[in-house]
């Protein structure tokens, strides 16, 4: 009996893993599937639901999901599994506010594809079916969950100062196919187009830049690219808040992969250029110029800024899902509440991008941003 | 008689030096005299003209001078130096009108600070007299002549591509004595405040990616920032071309030195953070990423951006003052005409400045850009 370990006592067992359901097998849903590898044991898919469950079965075969998951042809099959904690929701953004308010109606949390919704109402219609669950909601912004990211936001206060100017540019160049076909570009699909698409990125990198403080106003840029369907495919805004910072994006389907986000502050100045997708997948490099001043006769500039690189072991995504799955666990096996920063953040970004969009339908007058 | 040398032949002699009369002894007159120097044999400082012989006096034995250069204790008798060929003129702008067309029709080439006028108009009275003269006129517009900007607008086609989306962001804080003293905060003397001081380089780098398409129309961004006196300390606009091009710049005395430039085209994008002075004299960084796809799962990019320094010998100051020697050489010496190509680029500049300050002072309406 003395050689027999003693049992662990309950509180030291390692948290059983968060059972995901993958709902739809979008070209996204590929590199979740394979954080979600990454993410274990925290993480293990339980099951992929599709339209068909040859479709699942395909989609689970060529992403080396292991053979228990199961296989649902239907998205209401995958909720009515109760093998499944959590959905991962990859679908076109007009089918969010449908299937995400099911999910948590039946318990699951939820990791919502971005855009989350077409409108901050219908955003506001899942937050409130997750509240009422009590389960967790997260968007699926990768990049907020890098290291660098959070490097950067303990550098900004003492190297940056006070913000007061910022402009993120995200764009990539969409082939004919992509142009033609793409979900992003169907009305019915994905009505907010590039906005929804690339400009959440800019936005939500503003909003983090300050602290998440609302802008007061948004005047769309002039003269946006639509395609024969009224999608948007190129567009643009400058935000204003109440003591004179401002943001200016630009997001397009048109141009080369650009991923600029600049902050520039009284006391600073970051530069990163690929702040959503990083070069590498395992380091993310940014500069930050502070206190620069001209060199004597204003030939150089001393101190130059600073380079910085950010290694991370584990992909963005991927950490993106240890974090779910650590306040998922909290909530299912601690008796936690689910954390309110991620729908506030969330919300936040779809108010503002509602303010871009109206201001584009008004003939880019000057929208207020209501919260 | 066998043991002499040949005389040389005329037209091998080294062309004698341009012979400058530096007017005015502002704070920026002092690295262009030492540009002057750098760029002997072509260049010589030949004379400095101030509002006292004193003043003159200090700057030259400040600057290294030649004992040669002559002192002046007023423009006039600087302009009467028959021993000068041409002047630099760094005065504050209102007195660029009266003093570079007395210059012009003296005979003396011109070099003149930017922002070069007040208004298009002005600078038409300045370059009809240089015309009227037969004598060179060029901005001092210094980044012009790195040869890392010739080697970006070599790039720029190829791995570029058609130029879409332009960014330019010029800013540096300038210190409670600037704020309430310089010459750039002075309704009287640089009315065009920082729009004219440091949005002339962002107007002029947003122009130099488009080889000097001038747009269609600029909207200023609401809300700058202007002193008590009425004078722009922080601005911005939009500029938008008859194609869909269109480029964003601003301008502050209030925040972090940076210095951006960053052009997307349908190919690439180039990435520049210390267009104006580099962060060293004798190199100069760029970035381009060019035909830049996602990796496999959107996990990086490939290919990444290839980086890029050009190194000079001489800063780019120097450069500049060899270029307008070379110029002035060939008028003075070889009967050459002065080369049109600066005054134009010069002309563009102010007529799109003017656009944007006319917005701002119309409430940020869209203003026409007229040639």
């Amino acid at each position: 009996m003395s050689s027999a370990a003693p049992a662990p006592a309950p509180e030291e067992q390692p948290p059983r893993p968060v059972r995901f359901g993958i709902m739809g097998c979008a070209s996204i849903a590929r590199k979740l599937a394979r954080a979600m590898l990454l993410a274990a044991p925290a993480a293990a898919v339980a099951a992929v639901g599709s339209r068909s469950e040859a479709k699942a079965r395909l989609f689970a075969a060529d992403n080396g999901l292991p053979a228990a998951a199961r296989l649902h042809g239907s998205y209401e099959a995958l909720l009515d599994d109760p093998a499944v904690d959590a959905v991962y929701l990859p679908l076109p953004t007009s089918l969010h506010v449908q299937w995400a308010t099911a999910a948590a109606a039946r318990g699951k949390h939820v990791l919502l594809e971005k855009p989350t919704a077409l409108c901050a109402s219908d955003l506001d219609a899942i937050l409130a079916a997750c509240e009422a669950s009590g389960v967790q909601f997260m968007d699926s912004t990768m990049w907020m969950h890098h290291p660098r990211t959070a490097k950067m936001r303990e550098l900004l206060p003492a190297d940056v100062g006070d913000v007061r100017v910022i402009n993120s540019l995200f764009s990539f160049r969409a082939n004919e196919d992509f142009l033609q076909n793409d979900i992003r570009v169907k009305p019915d699909l994905d009505a907010l187009g590039v906005l929804g698409d690339a400009g959440w990125y800019c936005i939500r990198a503003i909003l983090w830049a300050v602290d998440y403080e609302l802008p007061k106003n948004v005047i769309a840029l002039p003269e946006p690219v639509k395609n024969q369907a009224g999608v948007l495919i190129a567009c643009g805004a400058t935000l204003y808040w109440a003591d004179g910072k401002m943001a200016t994006f630009h997001c397009s389907f048109l141009t080369n992969l650009t991923m600029d986000l600049t902050v520039i502050g009284t006391d600073g100045t970051l530069h990163v250029t690929d702040f959503i997708i990083p070069y590498e997948e395992k380091s993310g490099p940014f500069s930050v110029a502070s206190r620069s001043n001209f060199a004597e006769l204003h030939t150089g500039w001393v101190p130059q800024p600073s380079k910085h690189v950010v290694t991370t072991d584990l992909p963005q995504e991927a950490l993106m899902v240890k974090e779910f799955c650590r306040l998922v666990q909290g909530i299912r096996d601690g008796g936690a509440k689910p954390e309110g920063k991620w729908p506030a953040i969330t919300r936040k970004t779809q108010v503002v991008m509602d303010a871009v969009k109206a201001s584009i339908d008004k003939g880019f007058e000057s929208v207020d941003v209501v919260s």
